[in-house]
């Protein structure tokens, strides 16, 4: 970085203004010349929009955190019905809160004071807690009624098979995450599935079962091998995060777009927190791709995302 | 909390839906029905909207964090202008800013890839930084030379009347938080004055000059003490959190509504990130009072809340 | 909670003094008459010392985080070696940082000014960065030598059987966890496997193998159901945690103790950085159990732990 | 970067050992050698230890947070006592709290679980609640009358000399900040000092003092001026960290070594959180100064550094 070259890529900020005319694509130009992370929220937006617009962009995105429970199921849904997702890989939770919905059971608020709850007696009530929504027991019996009814074609089929025959089975819906996947041929990918409550269920009824994780890794590299290029949204982090960009690295040009919404930080050391930078160095994501990380709650982003998109695609 | 009447406080969580129909208005309302930092910054849209709307309302606002800077210097003249702010404590620091960019000078924005940034050469640069934004050091020559000329009506003058009298120095601006809160009669407190670059200058200037710090504290609480009902904007926290805070408690019935947006946390217990609840303990948020703390950046949701009143007040 | 019984409850807080008789034993009683997250790591200590002490007390240990590259191997060597540990979960990235450590192959510090690294020029030296920690790709060839030469007993084995198969097979080392836990048949679970380079270098060598996932999961089931008393320690989250915890719910008294060291917060709604309190609602905890969650990192709670219960166990 | 160069500077990460003989100096030896704010904390102590032993530098120490309530009282006590800090710089409620204790008052500690407070209650019962500490009002009426009975020498004297002078009517105490700073000749500054409980009290006695706050600015960058190496510790951020920052710009040489003990993050854009590497940019801080900032709770760290340092010095 030489010292003219730097000045000369400097810009003013924007004193951003908001006006009876103010849209959220206009609020996104503005931000998008401003700082800090509502910068970064706007260059996300614009890198997702050249992802879709991109024809030889493979979009891999990364569904980590309770954001069905939490209210943003039809935001994935839609995400997936518009062709901004092309691979899904999720958390076992999500797909287990997502037959939940599907199945007209239903994800419970009440007051954004906690302080004054108590979790003994929410126990006591069979009321399960994720920060300040609510499950109740209740609806794990709907889920296990269903998972009890399946006719599981293979035990050791791919998970993300599994998860497409499962999509088959669950009824119409709006919302639905796995039905519209299944529609659309999108595949799931959960390579932590064993880790919730819907594994439980079929674990319990099926004894034999053994659905096969190594097909699945396998064929997510396949994946990202055969993609001219690549593009990849992360929500959260975790497992969802590090099975993309493992595979990520057999992609001949890495990811060329890379966005993460996230509250999680570089500092501890973690993957979930670690910058998009890094992964340049482990060849996941390419040198000279567009990337940026938004430190923000994904409930937040998702929805504006959400709406950008709609607004700015086609 | 009995159990059933907690069960009979449950509500569905709304799976937010985005359309073509969506509007700023309509998109807080649904947020409102899901959970996490989402509704609670839904949550914080309807306090300030009531707090607006209710014409016994003294408004304090609370500013700090580098807001002028990263473009929100807009925002917050528009939240005085429009009369959402009655009282506003902030940090010398946006108080220079916010002179440097009425004078005509500007912060910069560069890349977001803060990576690629040398530190040593921006220095040898005299570019100065402020995480992804830029203030390079000639901006305080200019801010030097309107500080020179000043003439200033009596040494030992309180902080915030020292601040109209700036403010009425300063030319015609669109944006200038100082010039609008003098037009309008907003007093601005900054109880730590003498921690910016402003107050550099004035030291350098007006060796005798002891503005006077006790008025400036006990006008806030005859503020607060005068206030029939009080409401609370904290933006960051900082300083001018707790100076709002220590004078609420002189207020009869404390604050009876309250938002905080902030990155900070409870846990390391500084009062910052302390919670609204907590501020219930020292008597400075009322135990009736409506109060939302969004876990979220201030330049993502302050011009989302601005929308969002301008939208629906009047 | 009535006023008096709660005033009665309160103690003067200490002002810790730290002299040369200062011990870590005598730290963390110290710290323990203190607050915030001092008290909060002295009280994880003073609870990890009562689990190991009680003998009914079966001890699951969940283990996220990059803490084998940072130096955090022999630490959790010893935690199994000393008898802290009766089952483990952890990610498969730490199982093949462990497998590279006890091969004889290293994980490299740099300096700690992360702001001079240019990742791309990391990439085209086939190094890979973890935060300020270095793996160089060589690595991986040492460890791909070592998968190829297996003679993996079964292709279905639970991966917790396969893991202490492996064990076996590494040589001895004074740090290894692998081996550790296979010479004192201290099972490892490992729910995301197929999320790690290990897997990638085992999926690449055995096609036909499809290590059981579910078996896992029933085996931990049952080890929560029988225990008479159970006890957890998290360190990070991720689904290590939520692993542990959904077959606590299983465990007919659930967890009794129960600690966590952690970095991640509730506010985003996410499992790993919830409550232990959000755990009773769940039935994962139990509503009398002795909690205590520490935000801190673990490269520095984690020596400090270790340190304290090698100083006051026997 | 040269490739080679990078490289030779790698080191293997150190896989520590924790034994009978470790001691808190092999402890942060052994730290050193491994990543993340393991290696930062102690390598924050080697720097510090330099600071100490560099007879041309002068020690500036912020100090924010409510590091007095919470138990730290007696370590920044020692801080001073031992010689380790030249300059405080610190927040009003430090003081307010120091003077509490120093009066013979408490703060009271309760148990960890926050959840089950109701700071309504807490209200009724006068007990102001930090985070997890406690103050019961009945301590301001002490503070009241000790400050009543004050015979302010100057009116418009400036706040450091205040300071000094509160220091010298203070009975004798092993712990109090205040007394060992006035015995020590060790100035405290607080720039933000009418933001505080001990303001308040001095403000409803002395209707007239208008304590000069300019003095103090001027006086800090005199002291900075004439540093022929300033170092600089940093807990927690703040004003305290602007404050000495924006005086560390006339030094001539900046900050030669730095540290910083805090949980705020760089993303948000505040000054609290800002990397030390971006003060560089402003010449706060000198681009050859070794400096380290850890992202951990003070009350972890004070008593680790006082420890190492009292076992390292002489």
């Amino acid at each position: 970085m030489s010292e003219n070259n730097f000045k000369k890529k400097l810009k003013k900020v924007n004193q951003i203004k908001i006006t009876k005319k103010t849209s959220i694509t206009s609020l996104m130009l503005a931000l998008n010349e401003t700082g800090f992370n509502a910068k970064r929220l706007a260059v996300a937006c614009e890198i997702y929009e050249k992802m879709i617009k991109d024809p030889e962009c493979v979009k891999f995105f990364g569904l980590a955190g309770a954001m069905v429970p939490v209210g943003m199921q039809s935001i994935i849904h839609d995400f997936i019905e518009e062709g901004y997702i092309d691979v899904l890989v999720t958390t076992g939770a999500n797909l287990t809160h997502d037959i939940a919905e599907t199945l007209g059971y239903h994800h419970l608020q009440g007051d954004i004071n906690i302080e004054d709850l108590d979790d003994a007696i929410l126990h006591k009530d069979q009321i399960n807690r994720i920060y300040d929504v609510f499950l109740p027991n209740e609806v794990y019996e709907g889920i296990e009624d269903f998972i009890s009814k399946l006719d599981i074609p293979s035990k050791d089929m791919a998970v993300h098979e599994f998860l497409k025959f499962l999509g088959k089975q669950l009824p119409e819906d709006p919302n639905s995450i796995l039905k519209i996947a299944a529609e659309k041929d999108v595949p799931i990918f959960c390579p932590a599935f064993t880790d919730s409550g819907l594994a439980l269920q079929i674990g319990f009824h099926y004894k034999k079962l053994n659905l096969n994780h190594f097909s699945d890794m396998l064929k997510l590299i396949d994946l990202a091998w055969d993609s001219k290029k690549a593009g990849v949204c992360i929500i959260g982090g975790g497992v969802p995060k590090n099975f993309i960009f493992q595979s990520l690295q057999f992609c001949p040009t890495s990811a060329r777009y890379a966005i993460q919404i996230t509250m999680d930080r570089p500092e501890p050391g973690g993957l979930s927190g670690a910058t998009l930078s890094e992964a340049i160095s482990w060849g996941k994501v390419n040198e000279q791709a567009e990337h940026s990380m938004v430190i923000v709650d994904a409930t937040i982003a998702l929805p504006l995302i959400l709406w950008y998109l709609k607004s700015t695609i086609k």
